[in-house]
C-alpha cells in the first residue's frame, strides 16, 4: 500500500512536470511511443521497453537495432511535434509507436551502413503520416490502426532496399517458394527451461529481439501498467508454443519466438484492451491467438517469394478480423484516448 | 397448379415446424446455408446443393470433401447459435454459406488425416467471425461479403498448412512461376457431350466438384428456387466456356469447368439476384461473366507462385466492380434479408 | 496580353460549340479525358498529350500504342454515353483518362494481334466500371480514384494475358525472384544531356513512353494548362533522379526514366491540385515524392515474381496516404468538378 501511494505520488509529479516543462514533455509522450507498442499509455512501461530492446540488441551483437530504436521513436515524436498534431493523441504516445517498431526493423533486416540510417529516418517520418492515413481509413469501422502503420511502411522500406545497391539486405531472404514443412524440422527438445525461454523469446520478439531476458523485462514493463497486459501475453505466447508444436512448425523458429509474437500482441489487445477479461473473453481471446498462429504460418509462407518478413501483420489483420464483428462478450471499450484507437 | 399447391402446403408446414421445433429450426437454417452459396434462401436447394456433393465427392474417390462440406455447414451453424447472432439473418443462412465451402475446400486441397479435420472445424468457426467482421466492413458501400469470408479464411488455412508437417498440402502446388500458356494445350476436342459436360462440371466447380451429374443436380436445385438462377447459371458457365476457347486458354482445365465457376456465380449475381432480369440487365451480365474470366485467369496467375488456388475470388472482385457503380439498368434489388446482402 | 485575349476568346467560342454541336461535345471531352491523366481538365493540354504519345509510339516503332490511345479514350468515352453517367463528371474527362493509359499499356506489353485489341476494348470498357465503383469506395475518405482503376483494370489484363495461347505478353517478364541490384548495375554516364533526356523521360514514362521529345510535349501541355503543374512534374521527375541515383538504382532504368514517372504524377497532385503551392507545401511535397520512388522500387520487387508492371501504383499509393491524413498546410481542394475527385 506504503510503496503503490509513493509510486503514484511520483507519477503526480512526473505528470505535472511533463505539462510544465516541454522538454520533459516530450520524453514522456515520446516513453509512451514505445509503451503503446504493447498498448500501454505509460512512460515507465516504455522506458523499461527500450531498455529490454537495448538489452537484447547489445546481446545479439546489433547494437544498432537499440540506437535504431532511440532515434526513430525521438525523430517520430519530433515529426508530430512539426506537424502540429492533435496534442491529446500526441501526449498519448499514439504517433510514436510505430517509429520505434521501424527502429527496429530497418536495422534488423539491413547493412549497418549510411543509407541504412536514411531508411530509419525516412521510416520514422512516414510512419506519422501512414498513421494518420490508417486511422482515418479503419476509424469508419471503430478500429484502430494498431500497427499496421509500422508494417506498411517497413514493407515498403525493405522491398525497395533489393532495388538499390546501397542498402543491401542482409536479415532474411534470398527470395524462394515456400515448401512444405518436413516432419524432421519439427522436432525440438522441450525442456522445461526450453519450454519458458520460447515463451519469454515470443514476448520479446514483439520487438523483433530474440532474447529471454528481454522478453522478461517487456513482461515487467507491462505489469508496471497492467498485470492482465502482462498475463495475456505470456498466455498468448503459450498457446503460440502449445498449437504449433501440435500441428509440427520448424522447432528453431518455435524456439526464437517467431510464431508467437503476432499471438502475444492478439493476446493482448482481445484479451485486455478491447474486451473487459471475462470467461468468454478468454474463449474468444483463445480461439483468436489460435487464428493468429495460422495467419502468421499463412503470411510467412506469402512473403517467402517475395524475401521480406511479415512484421505484426498477422496480429493486425486478425485483430481486426475479430474486432470487427463487434461481438457483445460483456465488452466495454476503453477510452479511445488512451489506447491507439484515437486519432 | 394442383403441385404447385402441394408443394406451396408441404412449405407452409416446414415453415411452421421450423419456428416451433428447435431441432428442425437448425436443420432448416443450416440446409438454407448451403442454399446461400448461390444466393437461395431456400432449404430444399440447400439440401440438393449437399446431395449432389456428396455424390461429385463419392465419384471422385473423396468421400471427405461429403463429410467436410456436412460438418462444416453444421459447425458454422452451430458457431451462429453459440454467438447469439442476429435471429433473421441467421434463419436466411447468411452464417453458414462460408462454411459448407471451407468444409469443400479443406479436404479437397490437404491430405486426409487427423489435423486435417481440426482445420475444417477451426474454419468453420473462423468463417462466421470473417463473416461478419466483411459484412461490417463492405456494407458502408451497400454490397454484401457474397463468398469472401471463405475465400479469405480457406487462403490464410491452406498457405498456412504448407508451414505445418502435420497439414501437407496434396491438391494443388508446389509453387511454381506462371508461364505463357501454350496453343497446344489449348486444344481440346468439342464433342456435343463434352461441351454439356464441360458446362455441368462447371456449375458443379462453385462447390469444388468436377462432375457433371452434379451439376445437374445443383441445377435442378436452382431451379427448386429460381428458375432465372438456373438458367443465369447454365448460360454463366456457358458464356465462359465459349470465351475461353476464343482465347486459347488450356483446354483440360476448361473441360473440368475451373475457368467457369466463378463465372456461374457472377451471372447469378448479376442477372438474378441484385437486378431483375431484362435486356439491358443480360448485356451488362454478359460483360461482367467476360470480366469474370479474364480476372479468374489472372488471378490463376497471381497464386501460381503461392500453390493456393483462387477458389471464388474472382467471382467476389468481379461482382463487387460490378455492382460497386450502382447503375439504375432497371434495377430492383432483393429484400436483404433473403439474400447474402443481410447481416 | 492580345494573344492571351486572342486564346482567351478562341476557349470561349470552342467550349460554346462544344455545349451546341454533340459531336463537338464529345470530341472535348473525350480530350479533356487525356488531359485528367495528369488532373488538367482541358482539351488542349489533352490533345498534345494524345500528340506527344503519338510521336513516342511512332519512334519507338509501336504504332499501336498511339492507335491503342485514341482507340482507347474514345471507346471509354462512349461507354460513358451509353450508361448514361453524370454529365458534369463526364464532360470533365473523369470517364476517359484510365482508359486512355489502358490503351497505352496493352499493347506496350502484350503482343500486336487480333486478341490484343479484344482487350484494349475490354479494357477500355471495364475502366469506365472499375473507375465508377473505386470512386464510390474511396470517396467515403474524401480522396478521389487517382488512375487506381487503369492499374486495376490493366493488371487483370496483363496477368489473364500470360493463361491464354492467343495474348503473348511480350514487353515484360518472364516471372523470376527479385535480386539484391549489385553497384556495377547502378552505373551511369550523367552528361547534361543525358540528365535533361532522363528527366523528361521521365515525364513521358507517365503514358508508358520512352522518349524526351515526348516529354518536352508533355510539358507544353501541362503549362498550357497549369505553369504550376509543368512545373512540379518536372520537379518530381528531378527528384526521383537524384534520389536514386544517390542511394545506386539500376542506371538503365534511371535513365527510361522507370523511377520518375509516378514521382511526376505525385509531384504534380500534390503540389498543385489538392494543395496551393507554398514552401510547406514544397517540402510535403519533396518528401511525398522521394517516399513515392521508395513504394515504386517496393512495387518493382513486388511484381518481378509475377511478371507484370507497377503502372501507375506507387503514385496512386504514395498520394493515397500523403492526401488522407488531411493534413492543414495552407490548403484548400480545388472545386471536385474539374479534378479526378469528381463522382
Amino acid at each position: 500500500m506504503a510503496s503503490t501511494t509513493v509510486i503514484s505520488g511520483t507519477a503526480a509529479r512526473w505528470n505535472d512536470l511533463a505539462t510544465r516543462n516541454q522538454l520533459v514533455g516530450f520524453g514522456d509522450f515520446t516513453l509512451r511511443g514505445a509503451g503503446q507498442v504493447m498498448f500501454q499509455n505509460n512512460p515507465v512501461t516504455g522506458l523499461l521497453f527500450l531498455l529490454g530492446i537495448t538489452w537484447g540488441a547489445f546481446a545479439e551483437h546489433l547494437p544498432q537495432v537499440a540506437i535504431g530504436a532511440w532515434l526513430a521513436v525521438i525523430v517520430s515524436s519530433l515529426t508530430a511535434v512539426v506537424l502540429r498534431l492533435d496534442k491529446v493523441s500526441m501526449r498519448s504516445g499514439l504517433y510514436g509507436y510505430n517509429g520505434v517498431l521501424v527502429g527496429c526493423a530497418v536495422p534488423t533486416f539491413l547493412h549497418n551502413d549510411a543509407t541504412m540510417w536514411v531508411w530509419v529516418v525516412i521510416g520514422s517520418i512516414a510512419s506519422v503520416i501512414v498513421m494518420l492515413a490508417v486511422t482515418n481509413v479503419v476509424e469508419a469501422w471503430g478500429v484502430s490502426a494498431l500497427t499496421f502503420p509500422f508494417v506498411l511502411t517497413s514493407w515498403f522500406l525493405l522491398l525497395s532496399a533489393y532495388a538499390f545497391a546501397n542498402t543491401p539486405v542482409t536479415g532474411i531472404g534470398p527470395a524462394a517458394f515456400a515448401q512444405q514443412a518436413s516432419a524432421t524440422a519439427a522436432q525440438a527438445n522441450w525442456t522445461i527451461s526450453a519450454v519458458l525461454e520460447a515463451i519469454f523469446a515470443g514476448v520479446s520478439q514483439v520487438f523483433l529481439i530474440n532474447n529471454a531476458i528481454t522478453g522478461i523485462i517487456f513482461v515487467i514493463a507491462l505489469v508496471a501498467s497492467s498485470s492482465w497486459a502482462g498475463g495475456f501475453a505470456l498466455f498468448g505466447s503459450a498457446v503460440a508454443l502449445v498449437f504449433t508444436q501440435l500441428v509440427g512448425a520448424n522447432g528453431s523458429n518455435v524456439e526464437a519466438g517467431l510464431f508467437a509474437f503476432s499471438a502475444v500482441l492478439t493476446a493482448i489487445a482481445l484479451g485486455s484492451v478491447f474486451y473487459e477479461p471475462s470467461w468468454p473473453v478468454l474463449i474468444y481471446t483463445t480461439f483468436g491467438v489460435i487464428f493468429t498462429v495460422i495467419v502468421q504460418a499463412a503470411m510467412d509462407m506469402l512473403l517467402v517469394p517475395l524475401g521480406i518478413p511479415t512484421l505484426t501483420a498477422p496480429f493486425v489483420f486478425a485483430t481486426w478480423l475479430f474486432l470487427l464483428p463487434k461481438l457483445d462478450l460483456t465488452r466495454s471499450r476503453r477510452a479511445t484516448v488512451t489506447t491507439q484507437a484515437a486519432s
